[in-house]
């Protein structure tokens, strides 16, 4: 086990804290704390595996709390038998999404349980990330902006075709990515940010509503969607406000500077689809209902995802 | 799942940080960072179940890395259709565990898995503590004491006969227990702490002996064992050594203080069997090397373990 953690392990993602091997390490830090626990199936697929988003997804916990990421932890539970060149391969896109997001694993741990009591490989990041802001929703007003930071839905996609769910071939690729470009957006007077995973924009933007004396106005039209997003949802009857993403958040901006955050984000590459899609409002519908204003000139209501299969999609 | 999460685990877990269900808390605090996977089976065992476990384990990390424990992170991996009055009885164990301990379970995750892709329930926990004091191997020397905590090996013969790996009963309970007791030694002059964990206290003292300049001789006829643990390693042929606890640490003192040391530890329930069983020395093997003064008269060189089976015994 130690020389298995030596050579595979500590090789592949080599810094100062790692070296020391000690169970635990120090840190100096004021700090935001997150947990996630990732069991992708398949480990690997268009655009990224389970390493990249191991990172990524509690990378993007930390950004959109208000924290800077700096320090993970990396929990290991492999079936026994699991193809060594395939661990490196995930170990290898750990450390290179770390360097992308600019944290470092600092302490970890593997479990190795027998043939038929994992699926290959199941992994659990915590991510410690210095305070740099914190969201305010009490000061969210009437006319406020609601932007995503791109297309909806290509993670949940690509990993759903790759399992092969749908017997259907597409270009969809994950959007799993980093989004510590958005952390400069706090100090421009951004209220609130999520990351848009489980259960898509419907069930993000409806746990905001609640929590909101006021209604969300989404509209249809103006929601990002990739055209093999698109095309396969239309052709599978799967609503794309209810897919999981893994690079892409929904914020609460000021109305005075809404459109200028919007340009800022469409400058950097993983923000050129984003968009304003809606606004914080007080004429139509409840305090605490996301309303969706479609294509067709109607208004629906729109729920949290309730029933979840069990979509290991993250 | 947020009903499942709010009526099983926040009702279970209580407490200020998790209140908010924010996917990523803040947390004041300048700290030490671990991680720990637990796999055990069975999930229930004499002393303990995976609840008790996954506290105690990643609190004992922390507190012989020189670090008061105070929050810890949970990661639930659960198989599809797992008995939720067993998950509950979990929870509540991870609950009083919690506070026997003096941490809060402040960010969580919960992933669903589908039959046979887990078995029953895996657990991650990550922990933070306030860094109190720091390991100086540097300082040493010959003559420093080695003590054991208390008796070895029950937790590791606990599950072993749970899982019915040998059809034998014995009285064996798991010595899972939080270590926080030992943090006030830091301040005495003890140089170094382990839990004793995987691959026992002769793979703890290797890796130790590897790291200093000495040799490290223990006295077989000093290290403490309990009635079940003698009676069961002796029917099975196995070596108590290498049997993991989950309630007991090794320390190096130091000569001048060790006795008081002791004395110490023996006042403390869970300090009762402790022994000082050895000392760091320059007349007899080589630096670096782990030796058994055995009860017949000869010496043996230990080795760390290295061939492990699948375990599954944390």
């Amino acid at each position: 086990m130690r020389e298995f953690i030596d050579q595979l392990i500590v090789k592949n993602l080599d810094n100062p804290f790692l070296r020391d091997l000690s169970d635990s390490v120090h840190l100096p830090l004021d700090i935001a704390f997150t947990t996630d626990s990732y069991v992708v199936d398949p480990i690997f697929f268009p655009g990224g595996d389970i390493g990249t988003l191991c990172v990524n997804g509690t990378v993007n916990d930390l950004v959109v709390s208000g924290a800077e990421p700096q320090y993970l932890s990396l929990g290991l539970i492999l079936e026994e038998g699991m193809d060594i060149a395939e661990l490196e391969k995930i170990l290898i896109s750990i450390q290179q999404a770390s360097q992308e997001a600019g944290v470092q694993i600092t302490t970890g741990d593997t479990k190795v349980v027998r043939r038929g009591q994992a699926d290959k490989i199941y992994i659990n990041t915590a991510g410690i990330g210095r305070i740099i802001a914190k969201a305010s929703l009490s000061k969210v007003q009437p006319g406020d902006k609601i932007i995503v930071t791109g297309t909806l839905g290509e993670h949940s996609l690509a990993v759903m075709l790759a399992r092969g769910d749908f017997g259907l071939e597409t270009e969809a690729k994950s959007d799993c990515a980093p989004l510590n470009f958005l952390l400069p957006f706090w100090e421009q007077g951004v209220f609130w940010m999520r990351d848009i995973t489980r259960g898509g924009l419907a069930t993000v933007l409806s746990e905001l509503a609640e929590r909101l004396p006021h209604a969300l106005i989404v509209e249809e039209e103006k929601i990002p969607l990739s055209r093999a997003v698109l095309g396969a949802t239309q052709l599978l009857g799967i609503d794309p406000l209810y897919l999981a993403c893994e690079g892409r958040a929904v914020l609460v901006a000021p109305e005075s500077v809404a459109d200028s955050i919007l340009n800022e984000i469409k400058k950097h590459a993983l923000g050129q689809g984003a968009e304003i899609i809606g606004s914080i409002n007080d004429k139509i519908g409840k305090p605490g209902e996301l309303l969706l204003a479609t294509a067709s000139g109607g208004l629906r209501l729109l729920e949290p995802l309730t029933s979840e299969l069990l979509p290991r999609i993250c």
